[in-house]
């Protein structure tokens, strides 16, 4: 989008008083969230640019070499490179030349995901579409010599109607001057954003239609700096994704947990409680690092049971589960990050009745045993049991059963399991024979007819 | 070894006949088995090399492209290559900056291995020591810049003393000028042998004491032209190794499968009943290549479950296995298969006890059902089953009990299992309750007190 | 400069009416030219780029390639490149390792040039200095790490007294987004200019102080695109450099050769006849080039004496002569070009006389013998003979002589020169024996009490 | 050439009596000097290797970086190259994408030059033809892909026909395990010269059929080690070039100045005074390297008097003059170095009379005038003047002029000169005036009906 063509915008917004929303957080928190994406509940994460080459470290590899000086990124870079050898010397070495968005599509949609986030431009500023505010340093000019967004947006369009397409974008970027000028001047000037950032955003909204705008790169400056508003205001009101649109929290510093379509509040947020607003939990296969780091073993990568444990613990508290995988250089999903995800969606080929488009329930966790986690659809309740019972007797403090009381196992397709008397208010639940049961690391209970304690 | 000393150990064995053994294969078959390699029954084979740099396709890369002009091999080249790269221009990029033996050895002591087996150098001639028969092919003059074998062989010997080493070791090279012309003269002339392959595994023995020789890349000459049985004569009367050492049977055209310690036969050798002679299979945990290919996905990869199979069948038939990994350019196990590896040591820690130190059984598989595999040990049997049974029951056609018989399950220790009467030959056990069992993928029954159907 | 501050300088232009001169070309073209300029005659002017590290064809070479898609370039890359490498590839092998700025400055001062112009900033985009408005597309951030720009800068300042520091600068770049947007809006848009050419100018003026502006790549837009105007204005009443600055012609479509402190009409211009017009012939060495090209063989450059002809007929019309040079990428001047400039400067040590601080004579050239070109100095005229006369005899027809008439030979110390009588208005110079001389390649004679014919 | 033909040459050389020379030295040194060789004069030396890649220092970078460890090349690898980087990591950056084997051949043609000795394979062993001694450490495995040796030969014999083809061979390389391994057995061992220095010998003469054989790299052990007599008997006798090809003097310690078709004696060898036996003179035109190096700057060129002055000296005194270029990586002979060539070259076009074919005269050089140098041919006498000389008259002591005498000056084809009477056996020369001469440089006065003072 051109400067002018921007002006237009900004002067169509002050216009006619036709918009819905205007660029003021108590106007925009007013938008309901579109449906979709409270019942996706899970979607894949995927961090992608020229921290992939290096591939050490973690994505934050130029600050941590160049910023702050971390002595183990020195150190890499003094025993494996020419002295200097900057950063964007790795450009040209981003080759991507396995990269098959198609069969990316189909292992993320055999994950069980509902929609896919891709780093548009991570903190870097490296754009992986060729975006002409980011010139010779984007994946068509440098590199890959493609438009690896662009590619993977149709890829998951035509062949993965599930999924819904969503990208992440840094606000800030490191090392960009402008960026540096305004910020010392207390942004008191917004060069950056004028020419850089709002460009690139409408820029990536008006071609690609995302379907989420994860925000990040937001927390050194405040939102007026960014001018958050009057871009979430014309998302919400008049781009071409207005009506199904979700955008994070992450629109400027005190931001975060405050508004936005859902909250992100921190990397990897857990709480473990109800949560009053729609947030979702932002974590990654690799335990250490986003992007993918070579020197990961497989101590470092999240067991499946380790990731069924997370999903359950989200969602029972009204989160939606954001699974982030690191693609290599040359374009590759790692075998290892390719099973956790066919693992969690041969889980879910079983348990996905108690994922998808449930809500939280009155009780998040049970009260009695640890490892138990609860959601509801219409009058049905799931007990997400993460590890199997000792002596095949799971017992619950969350539930108080009726009359009408019900009680399956998804995966065990026989008979209703038998439940034993109260006692002390807690019920306990024979759980059948584990060689007759399809589901593995982790079982549900699906309940009817039951009130909370 | 200079060609001098070469010659003094060849007049040394025509020399005063206290050598045990000729360089005959009528002599050099009478040497017994060295007791520890038939008891490891588990190794790991290691493929590494210039072709881990391109890692497309195989490790037969060179021979595909500029051999057999494979398309997809020259493809792949013209893709991704400037014109006029040469295979020997790969070598630079075999950097190895993350290789560290000590993690690689505690890697496959976890696994239960109890040998490794790394390519010394295959069809392509790379050494991966510093050879002084092959000068600027090898990993000390260009790319690691490191005696890759040496600190391999250090890192086993001093952090994993239930492992022996060894190497697998190339007779031909695809491409080199001698042996070409050697071949060219059908064999007439061997200045190949003479000047690269006996100064060369002589060197590797002399320097290295690995314990088991791999031979390969015999077969498009006879035995004669090699001058195997000179050095396996040496090997064993007077070599630093020659108590412990084993030698496979790739010593020729028509050598395999008829000479040597053990018999490999073809690569996954798997025949399914009892050998006469100690044989190994050797199998790769990418169904597809022995060395790393980027290309693979997961379901290229053989499961646990695959490998656990595969173990059963080749012990229970008097076979080693000898499993296959293929480490990166940069001289790393990808974590896929060092979870594989993981998977199988977290089985041998419950079952181990029906592999290591086992002898096959009269009945190498069970009668009536499919899947169950046995090994012996004294007056043990031991009975692997590879797929839980259904309704928990086995029925086994093999097995003659008697009074005192007397069936356990490992990995699950609290009784004795239950017996159904013997019926129509065939006897029934009772499986425990799965939840109560340690062990994942297989189960082993241990016998006493049966006898032979 | 920053937006703000930029907005801030323009304001002030429009302020208090204490500016000498407006943003008009009738304004501008009112500011006498700075002296030094004038009296210096000779330059050196050096192309220096990315294009230096393909150094094929021309620095042309992204233009030609993907622009033009002129076969011998694009044969060159499919020849030596990879498929899918690009331009941008290039910036991190221009590596400038062999860089000695002071040792450029001492060969520039050999040569006897009193002024340097450096390339910052070519059509292709990439900046010899750390501009904040080109972002990972300059000589700090990738490929030479240094601000080669200022290196030099420093260099002839603190070491060549005599040599005034010029810079080049592109208008436009081939391939920028945003310069395409404009001018795919026919120039009704200035977001490439605001944003980029101008901060970028003001930049380089207030961080380098170049007393030499050598603008180019103007001639898509009118000069209104440009802003050159308001750039001069600025230029010359307000910067560091106001009063020593000299700013050449091309400032936008239609200007060069109508504005400016001096004219350069077209390359290579030299019209050879008196302009009335300070004016500039800028050449190249390699005759093929200014960037440093590879395939450039001795016959591609030309002689000292196709040099020293084009310095008379220049200097003799009013121009200024501006050699170039085309470094490599490793950041050598190659010999042949050293070779050149200090063969000139030997000449200049003995003829300088005739060269610097002179000005044009009433005849440029003679009007009997071709190859003999004048200039003049106070009452003093210089006759400069590209070609010793055969017979050792001189005729001249431009020139009247009269009773107190002299003349003597630079690099001739001994006597006067004999002069025939004069026959049908020529007049006959009898040059001194050739081995007296110590002057080559061309002769100066130097006249006193003459009238021209 | 195989181990087994070798053999067989090698029992021929035994055989029948035929031969005309044995392999001994006294018989050896019986063969006349093929007549071709004196009387070229001029040849063309050109050191082309892996060392052109990093082209720095010299030719000898590998033994001085990581043999001697001299800091300047130590330090250049440590600020330009990663750490592991290793020489043989230069080879696939030998790009060569500019060679012209017939552009060449036309540039030696113009300087005059009649033979040509290119580097078959300098002291790092790496061969520019497709050895099948040298198996991924020559030009066709790694770097050019290209038998650039060959090409070469074929360039010069298909375009220049005055020109012989010949190559320089390097006996020992400095980082070869098996020379090394020779060395440190006090050379009792000869593994290297059975299985790579005789073998690339006879392949390089038996398919490349050069006319000189420039042998070097002897001087760490005797002949008797290198086997040297009998190659040469064999060169002599049997080879394909046995009437023509000469060869030099480097074939063991002791050897060189003592035995060989012509003596070199040492680098730069230039004694100024008549020798015994036929000589060459190898020098260089950069004065710091033989091989390209990229710092060379032009003070460290020869000038063209410099190189004529070495021409005299060294024809004058029975030698022939072996110039030396450096090409570069990519496979291009710089422009200076061309000139040097073509400036030679126009000098020997008027003067050649006085080079090619001459034989040394009485006297060598001038007994009164310094810079003088005589050579002679049939009854004339040709006196080579390197400065002209003061006031036009030379003053010559070396000539008794007679009654017949005649002098002329070639390039001034007027008139005889006139010579002065003799005064205390001194006779005097009037040069004619220098703009009739069409020579630069240096001078060539013919005489006839001289006699030696």
């Amino acid at each position: 989008m051109s400067r002018l063509l921007y002006l237009l915008a900004f002067l169509t917004l002050l216009g006619v008083g036709r918009s819905e929303y205007e660029a003021t957080w108590a106007s925009l928190d007013t938008r309901p969230l579109p449906a979709w994406y409270d019942g996706a509940k899970v979607g894949i994460f995927i961090h992608w640019g020229v921290f992939s080459v290096p591939s050490f470290g973690s994505e934050w590899f130029w600050e941590n070499w160049q910023g702050s000086h971390i002595k183990s990124y020195v150190d890499f870079m003094e025993k494996n490179y020419r002295p200097n050898f900057t950063y964007p010397d790795f450009a040209p070495l981003f080759t991507a030349e396995f990269y098959n968005p198609e069969q990316w599509a189909s292992v993320f949609n055999a994950s069980g995901a509902r929609y896919v986030v891709l780093t548009s431009k991570h903190h870097e500023g490296f754009t992986n579409w060729p975006s002409r505010y980011s010139w010779n340093w984007n994946s068509m000019d440098v590199g890959p010599k493609r438009d690896l967004l662009g590619d993977l947006a149709k890829a998951i369009r035509s062949t993965t109607p599930d999924i819904h397409f969503g990208l992440y974008h840094s606000m800030f970027e490191w090392f960009h001057p402008l960026y540096l000028d305004d910020k010392a001047n207390k942004y008191a000037t917004n060069n950056f954003v004028v020419s850089k950032t709002m460009p690139e955003l409408y820029e990536l909204v008006n071609t690609y239609h995302p379907e989420v705008i994860w925000s990040d790169g937001d927390w050194e400056a405040p939102d007026w700096y960014w001018n958050s508003t009057v871009f979430l205001a014309w998302l919400f009101n008049d781009s071409p994704v207005k009506d199904t649109v979700v955008a994070n929290d992450r629109w400027g510093s005190g931001i975060p947990c405050h508004h936005g379509s859902y909250y992100t509040c921190s990397d990897r947020y857990n709480p473990g409680v109800l949560q009053p607003h729609k947030w979702e939990n932002c974590m990654t296969l690799d335990k250490g690092s986003w992007g993918y780091r070579r020197e990961a073993v497989l101590s470092d990568y999240l067991t499946i049971h380790d990731l069924i444990t997370t999903l359950a613990e989200t969602i029972s508290c009204g989160g939606n589960l954001l699974i982030n995988v690191g693609p290599t250089h040359d374009g590759r999903i790692p075998a290892i990050m390719e099973e956790r995800l066919r693992q969690l969606g041969s889980w879910l080929d079983i348990n996905g009745e108690a994922v998808y488009d449930t809500t939280p329930w009155q009780h998040q966790n049970d009260t009695v045993t640890p490892g138990v986690w609860y959601t509801s659809k219409d009058d049905l309740v799931y007990t997400i049991v993460l590890n199997w019972p000792e002596n095949d007797e799971l017992v619950l403090g969350a539930l108080v059963p009726t009359a009408s009381t019900n009680v399956t196992m998804l995966g065990y397709p026989k008979d209703a399991l038998q439940m034993g008397s109260v006692r002390a208010s807690n019920i306990t639940v024979s759980f059948p024979p584990m060689s007759d049961v399809s589901s593995q690391w982790a079982w549900v209970l699906v309940w009817s007819g039951v009130t909370p304690a």
